[in-house]
């Protein structure tokens, strides 16, 4: 059964999921698995069309074509999920320091494409298709009053974390609100209080301002490279309509944001060479629509670097790649 | 130059270190220091013995035949170091936004042996020799004012970041309170403040009563995975005295330290083959050694998974291995 444990030292939640029986042999075959190239061949392929009855039963498909069509995207629950909708978030508590609750929440998989082209490289319309839907679903998730956070994300690559490499996005709700979404909020909320103003708006503007951090702009988003980025070629992409979540995300914006998110992908690409990277979606937590507080983003953070005892140890991060100088290597492509 | 910058969105600095003059070319040469193996031999490793004259000028060393002698650990600064004690801890604003300071720090490198034998084979003199230098170390940063916090750290193996393999531990002195360590102290001192009692005594007391998660113990030290632990195998020693730093810690608790982390780490490497580890020291703030709230503590963080869009994005943890079955496991060796 999956659980959730709550760290005193830290006040925030643990997820444990043992994927299956653990059963405990030797060395690290306890943890790890390790990817099956079979699966990237189409036969093997769980996410490849003809292979659907691999994953657990569907919950939503776009096809084109009406019901008995081909899909376009196809959205499943994890086979192997951190947390099921089936648990109760009732809490536990066991002694001073021991408290727990079942594993309630949801884990889905949003399969972007019938084939394994990755993002950056499929037509617009495809990534519009899968933002729609993934649109569509944090919106349904949403509905359900014990989800008080809704984590959306992407994994690209192997050493990003990901065993598929059909390329897909993932939802995870969680009963609890994650500590660094309490955090981020709580910077914003009391940046607000102080000044009246949005501080991702006025991140946004004085970066507009500064330039040079700036990967790409349109009408309706901005990326860059921001001031203070944790990681190497870290890059986010902002909205400029004041939006909290995605919850109020009009059907004008998908367009625009399919071509800003195609673009800087792209660029990372072209740039490094293929980087694993994952790419986060923040939002307020379920509920906090309405607050002029926060701007949703997306957090594009290539992995180009092994976090060490320094930034295990500190919560820092040591970034060898100045902001500036990335923005300026993304902008130009691979420097020809 | 190195510097810091500080993000608002999460209240946190960012060390910002590019190691040499970086000249965009192409790839991921940008940010990856790959590893050189002929570093491993004798001959090139700028930690062997003979080779002094590979690092910087010696801070510090045990030399047990006298002054011209052999050195048994060796302190010096790091080559490439984070942060610098040459700068000036002033804090500069453009903007708004834009806040930074100058790399004002200190960045150590502890070698902890003359040859490569890794620190959970070494013999106990020998560890009892690292930590020892570890603490005089620690003491003779805290007297310099403008540092605010001390990260004693080690990685163990390339997949945790370490790119020497000989033997070492570092030190890392910060000008600010990192966000983790400032989270633990917060979190700790509204415990003390609500309940009287300091929350790692609590924690200690009940693992010791729960039992099932105990890995050793000594008259002076407990050592357990804890409760909510964070990632797979995960482990943690905590003091019996009430210590909130290394500034009080005593002669007689240094060869009890040592064969507790000997007993640990020699525990994770024969269940888990030798995996690759982070191990931290945290500790208060330099200035608050007389808080009852808080009591320093090692975590030894196995790399036996990678953290993906969900860990990035949430900061939550997905643990796929309980912890009374790593504790089980690592109790019973290898499970033979």
């Amino acid at each position: 059964m999956n659980l959730l444990r709550f760290n005193y030292t830290t006040a925030d939640w643990v997820v444990y999921a043992p994927l299956r029986k653990l059963r405990p042999t030797h060395g690290t075959s306890l943890t790890h698995r390790s990817s099956d190239p079979l699966r990237d061949t189409k036969e093997f392929c769980p996410f490849c069309p003809g292979n659907e009855k691999m994953t657990p039963p569907e919950i939503y498909a776009i096809r084109p074509g009406g019901s008995a069509g081909n899909w376009s995207v196809r959205v499943v629950p994890n086979k192997f999920p951190a947390l099921r909708i089936e648990e109760d978030p009732k809490r536990h508590e066991e002694g001073e320091m021991f408290h727990w609750m079942a594993g309630c929440g949801a884990h889905e998989v949003v399969i972007e494409a019938p084939d394994h082209t990755p993002i950056m490289q499929q037509p617009l319309a495809q990534i519009e298709l899968t933002l729609k839907t993934l649109q569509s679903r944090y919106l349904d998730l949403k509905r359900d009053k014990r989800f008080r956070s809704i984590i959306v994300f992407k994994n690209h690559g192997e050493g990003a974390g990901t065993s598929i490499r059909h390329p897909h996005w993932q939802i995870i709700a969680t009963p609890v609100i994650p500590r660094l979404l309490s955090l981020e909020c709580y910077q914003a909320a009391e940046y607000f209080n102080r000044t009246g103003n949005c501080l991702y708006r006025v991140m946004l503007d004085e970066e507009l301002a500064a330039k040079n951090r700036l990967i790409a702009a349109n009408d309706q988003f901005v990326a860059f490279v921001p001031y203070a980025a944790s990681l190497p070629f870290e890059t986010w992409i902002l909205p400029r309509l004041a939006q909290a979540s995605w919850t109020t995300m009009q059907p004008q914006q998908i367009r625009p944001f399919a071509e800003i998110l195609k673009t800087v992908l792209l660029k990372l690409y072209d740039a490094l060479e293929n980087p694993d990277f994952n790419l986060t979606v923040d939002m307020v937590p379920t509920g906090d629509d309405d607050k002029e507080y926060f701007l949703w983003h997306v957090r594009v953070l290539p992995r180009l670097s092994t976090p060490a005892g320094f930034e295990l140890g500190s919560g820092m991060s040591i970034n060898t790649t100045m902001p500036e100088e990335a923005a300026a290597f993304l902008r130009d492509g691979d420097g020809r």
